[in-house]
């Protein structure tokens, strides 16, 4: 029954796929420290936890916190409650085990004091082996689950922008509107925002990651909204700008340019596509008007169940774009004493190119 | 003129103090990598940055995304923007000294990777000396500027919850509470939530770390609710715990029990106790009425710039307690099936005593 072989090998769980990594590892197990890696691997979605992935078994490691909580998300996984810090459990658990072993672990979460204590707990017989981003890598290529969250994670925070929009006016300050649109998102069933929401208003949005102030929108303002929110744990993140008042010709043209460099980014991507080139798109459209000095950030980044995960997408990166990844694509130019623009959307990556999950418009509105 | 000198010396910046250290640590400087290390030292509140204390000049390398923040932020070190990450950029720099160094770091902080590449970057001239948490230990310690504003905190968050009280009833979800509570702070000031809001209701406030969910509050649901505010960078942190309906007479006892331990808690705190002894005091209390089994977590935590830092009020810890620190008074008991009662407050260690932050009233309420 081939039809049914071939499903299950799709349904092969996360946890499986991460063990097909031992051999390039040349390890026996996989220590995962980093908690949304974690949240992927088991489910388990606590503050604390280590998930030691071996051969034929998988164990969290959480404390007392999390007892009732690990027992309800927990799938795939043992979960073993530790009462003397989760090293010490992870180091007597590997300690116990009859061979010798090589456990990967990650020099990009496990800092030098953990891994100092790893190292101590576990005893001479375990072979520590550095490796950066396996995990990572995994959850870069979103299977078809994630992307439906993902779009409906998208969908929401368009959404909430849509119903933002009427209280984009003088006089509200950077702060009530970004309050009202974290309110929204959780309204519409967010379980929260996935970064601070960003509310930046006339020379104050020249800072592309500014935090919103109590300043007061006024005539002639640019204002940039950045705005994510997490549906069933997945990210969305999405920029747009709009200017209170007729725009002047000069800022017009700044947002022309921006929103021609975000088409040719988006026109850039397709699977074997590399990152650098998507970014370079963008900035090559810039460079035409002369305002590529301005863009002075990546174009883009992968997107999950963090709000910045891989791939990159900035200047040089030579990652290879693989169907499923889902990354934002945002160029902006930022003008000292003027302000910013900045428009981005979350696309997933198909074999026919970039499909936008965002569905909020990107014309330039005059409020 | 001495009143004018103690002045002075009170006024001495936190990055002096910190120079301080030099001499335990046998380091010519000081690499900081926490970024609440860095806001405490010279205010900078952006995702990005490396602080390189020396003995007569302070750096922060940050990239181009705040060339506008830090330059409006840091006030007591001079601001390099890295074009080729920041690790490159603290390299280069050390490089370009005279004489051999020694530079201490956080292991805490610093990952396995993240130190192998300073070492290359700086060359084998500069030698790295491992640090935990000198930088935590003079942040444990608050000076009289952030106890004013903690206060505040403290007293929004009360506030807040005191706003609160007329929504909780049956119907609403946890979710809808949760996103009031959020809402209400922001509107009262804050800069949002130091952690995600806890609103957990009947069973489900048996997990102590619950996140909320669409459930709906129903008579004879235990509701804990744990919420604290970011107020000028600072957190505040606070627990209550209610009733919905007239209470059964266990959980009326289970209530007292957990005030009881609380003010055992508090009446242990004095400048000179040691942390673990705070902790044996609440759990001593739920012993007597035994109720200890139920107690799963410590009695408290330091807060400040982050809503978990030095020192750690648990069984067995040997910290000795400081005038002028911060912490939460937090003892609780969870039944599976029945739920869970917590009563946490922030207080800070004075001469006297621990001083209460918090204001809202701590009354078993039967709404």
């Amino acid at each position: 029954m081939p039809v049914k072989s071939r499903k299950q090998a799709l349904r092969r769980s996360r946890i499986d796929r991460l063990r097909c990594s031992f051999s390039q590892l040349r390890a026996d197990a996989i220590l995962v420290s980093n908690l949304p890696n974690i949240q992927y691997l088991c489910g388990f979605s606590g503050s604390a936890g280590l998930l030691l992935v071996e051969s034929s078994q998988s164990t969290l490691f959480t404390d007392s916190r999390y007892t009732f909580q690990a027992r309800e998300e927990v799938t795939e996984a043992r979960v073993a409650i530790a009462t003397h810090g989760l090293i010490t459990a992870v180091g007597a658990a590997l300690k116990a085990r009859q061979a010798q072993k090589r456990v990967a672990y990650s020099t990009a979460h496990v800092t030098v004091a953990q891994k100092a204590a790893l190292a101590a707990a576990a005893g001479s017989r375990i072979r520590w082996v550095g490796d950066i981003d396996t995990v990572q890598k995994q959850r870069a290529v979103k299977d078809a689950e994630e992307i439906a969250v993902m779009r409906d994670a998208a969908i929401l925070i368009s959404q909430v922008f849509e119903k933002t929009l009427p209280k984009i006016r003088p006089g509200i300050s950077e702060l009530d509107l970004a309050v009202e649109i974290e309110y929204t998102m959780k309204k519409l069933g967010a379980s929260g925002p996935s970064f601070e929401t960003i509310v930046a208003a006339g020379p104050h949005s020249a800072w592309a990651h500014a935090r919103p102030s109590s300043k007061r929108l006024k005539g002639g303002d640019l204002v940039v909204l950045d705005q994510g929110a997490i549906l069933r744990a997945y990210c969305s993140d999405m920029t747009r700008t709009v200017f209170v008042g007729n725009a002047p010709k000069r800022v017009q043209k700044l947002y022309r340019a921006v929103l021609e460099a975000q088409e040719a980014a988006k026109y850039a991507i397709h699977p074997g596509a590399m990152a650098g080139d998507v970014d370079a798109a963008a900035r090559g459209v810039l460079k035409g008007y002369r305002f590529d000095q301005y863009f002075t950030h990546s174009t883009g980044h992968g997107l999950g169940l963090e709000v910045h995960e891989m791939p990159r997408i900035g200047r040089g990166e030579n990652t290879t774009l693989q169907e499923g990844m889902v990354v934002t694509v945002e160029p902006g130019v930022y003008l000292e004493g003027l302000g910013g623009i900045r428009i981005e959307d979350d696309v997933v990556v198909t074999a026919k190119g970039a499909l936008d999950l965002t569905t909020a418009p990107r014309d330039f509105l005059e409020l």
